[in-house]
């Protein structure tokens, strides 16, 4: 087994005591060790970072001061975790994630409350799909909640990161990579699973500006049988090429479309909702988002407004802004850009909105297809939202913060 | 942009002399520097390795002692290239190749001729088909001449690791990778192009046996719109599982199918060809491969076969082991299941083959579809190879390794 010699040489970190040249010797008598929160070493920065200013960060490029970074070896299992100072990974050039994109991720935020708990947002959601996703390219399982543990402790140790300012909040990104470095293409065989944080500020930071999308394009997404439905780092750079084509048409992402039938899937690297009332009676409002047929991401925050509006639908709570006189019906099912365009020249759309872990929920302003325009109505009073979104946006905000319970979908670092 | 100050710390290097703060400030006047040669920067390593034993090393698995690196910015460009100690590289954790799979790469090998010289075969194809992948994903592009003149420096400075063994070879991975380090899902500004090396034995150390394939699975590997076209790392981890599937049912590998009418694309990762005999005369002979419809890599030795096999046909040279009775006719066209499977009930195909840089041409021994074995004929005469696929294999090897002149493909290292 030439192949793990060189990683067993890079990565000495023996777990439990036991060397890894004895764990080899011993064969099937011993088990690859779990990962276990209990064994983590702690190694804090001797220099913390100076704090951004509220202003001057983007969507994560100001990095916190520590990491969580957990090793994996198919022999020995999982070495002890560790929290230590930001900085690079040290990577075999031919190493299966740079070469065979064996790599797959999450997005999640921490969020500071009123009362000055923090708090992370239905995680165990996270972990499973994580979870799910490293299954995808036969990246090394691990106990879920063992990962969950160990964020909240990261989370804590980088506790002063989290802005304190409204709409502001920690985004993480746990991320496992494949570390296998022959060029046999191969599942990998070690791995390394690790979470990063960088403070968030709100989406729209200078006022609302409801986003443009372009439905179709050249590129597709994802296929049947394709990784589309797990966050699986292949996902994202394919997108580059028809992102740039679409922005150079003046619009902010792609609304990303499938078959002959134009079906929707996903807007850019969210989820997709539309808001359309009946033709028979304006206070019967459907909201549509696609289904998860294999070739859409599984969003937490997709899951987290379809379960809201069904809520919302039966009494069980009440969004603001949506009229009393509204009877609302949340459906997950197939729905095509002539649908829509048929609605729209009824004059049924009423809104359309994204979501997903960093931008929450955002409002759609117009959709380009095929020539046509569809443009939503201008929510004026509502700084651009229409009266679903706000609505559902404003819940979310309030279950994140930690303003309202829910659930119990929001829980607590300590 | 602050996305770019914590690259541009990290990476110090400054070209010609102009250090990267003077050349922000220049602006749109300092144009960005191309991949030069000729300012490549060569620190030999102070302990080469020990050579493996031609019989311990697997695909990949033993490196070089020497890698090379070329590192790129946006804004001032490419920076000098370096050969220097293979090693591993130092990557921030959120960068673009691990969060986004921003990365592509080429395979290609040295091989050492009767005459002592080094020669690559067709390289300048693979320069371009990695210009190719890297557009596809926004990577940068670059001059490609010059990255063929560093990769024939680096292979001179490892030289000694060409094995002089018949069948054996140094292959040749150069790698390019996104090194942006924010989370937001955009094109990498910044990027390192590398070329490692690993010495590499005939596909068949123990005697040849012919590779079987399933076709179909549960996988889909590309499709219209997507990326099967290019040499990008996404195409490869979404194989793992479905090939783990293959394995247990004992299958060598997986032969990819697209479509509705189960159209063949690839053969694990390599290009398929099928040679049938005509209904109506048993000389005339089809050998048909899948067409380059985007979802097919542009195999270069595929090329080289269909070449070969037409320069065959027009009599401009003789394939060895093919009966001269025989009149070929080479076909890029949809070559589907159904239609092999009809072929093979009147007992009218021949061989099966599938060819790639590290296999060159492997004979293809049965190939599983829906509960059906098309198993073909063995040539015990041959190895296991039909005359078609002895043939090809012989003048392409005889190529590569300079025992024969063609059209200018093999070209020497000096």
């Amino acid at each position: 087994m030439p192949a793990t010699i060189t990683r067993r040489e890079q990565n000495k970190t023996a777990i439990t005591g036991i060397p890894k040249e004895l764990a080899v010797k011993a064969g099937s008598r011993l088990e690859p060790a779990p990962l276990d929160p209990e064994q983590v070493i702690i190694d804090l920065t001797p220099s913390p970072k100076t704090l951004p200013s509220l202003e001057n960060f983007g969507f994560g490029e100001n990095k916190t001061d520590h990491m969580l970074v957990c090793t994996y070896d198919s022999i020995t299992g999982w070495a002890a975790p560790e929290i230590k100072p930001y900085g690079p990974l040290s990577l075999d050039p031919a190493s299966s994630c740079l070469q065979y994109a064996t790599s797959v991720f999450e997005g999640m935020k921490a969020y500071l409350g009123p009362d000055g708990e923090i708090r992370l947002f239905r995680p165990e959601l996270n972990m499973q799909r994580l979870a799910n996703s490293a299954a995808r390219v036969a990246l090394p399982q691990f106990d879920q909640d063992a990962l969950l543990t160990l964020i909240k402790r990261l989370v804590t140790v980088d506790a002063r990161w989290i802005p304190a300012a409204p709409g502001y909040s920690l985004y993480l990104r746990p991320t496992m990579i494949g570390t296998r470095s022959a060029f046999g293409v191969t599942p990998s065989d070690s791995a390394i699973l690790y979470v990063v944080c960088a403070p968030a500020g709100p989406y729209f930071r200078s006022g609302v500006k409801p986003i443009s999308l372009l439905a179709g394009g050249e590129g597709v997404r994802a296929w049947p049988g394709g990784t589309g439905g797990h966050k699986v780092a292949s996902n994202y750079s394919p997108g580059f090429v028809p992102q740039i084509a679409a922005a150079k048409q003046g619009y902010d992402q792609i609304l990303w479309l499938f078959g002959d039938d134009r079906r929707v899937t996903e807007a850019g690297a969210m989820n997709f909702f539309i808001v359309v009332k009946r033709e028979d009676d304006e206070n019967e409002i459907d909201i549509i988002t696609p289904p998860l047929d294999g070739t859409i991401l599984p969003g937490i925050t997709r899951s987290s407004c379809i379960s809201l509006l069904q809520s919302h639908s039966t009494d069980e709570l009440t969004l603001s802004h949506i009229p009393s006189s509204h009877r609302i019906h949340v459906h997950e099912r197939i729905l095509t850009m002539p649908e829509i365009a048929k609605w729209y020249s009824q004059g049924r759309v009423l809104e359309a909105f994204t979501v997903g872990t960093g931008v929450v929920v955002a409002p759609v302003g117009k959709i380009g297809f095929e020539g046509l325009e569809i443009v939503f109505p201008k929510y004026v009073e509502n700084g651009g939202f229409g009266p679903v979104t706000k609505g559902i946006m404003e819940r979310l905000l309030d279950i994140q913060f930690g303003r309202r319970e829910w659930k119990g979908w929001s829980v607590r670092c300590d």
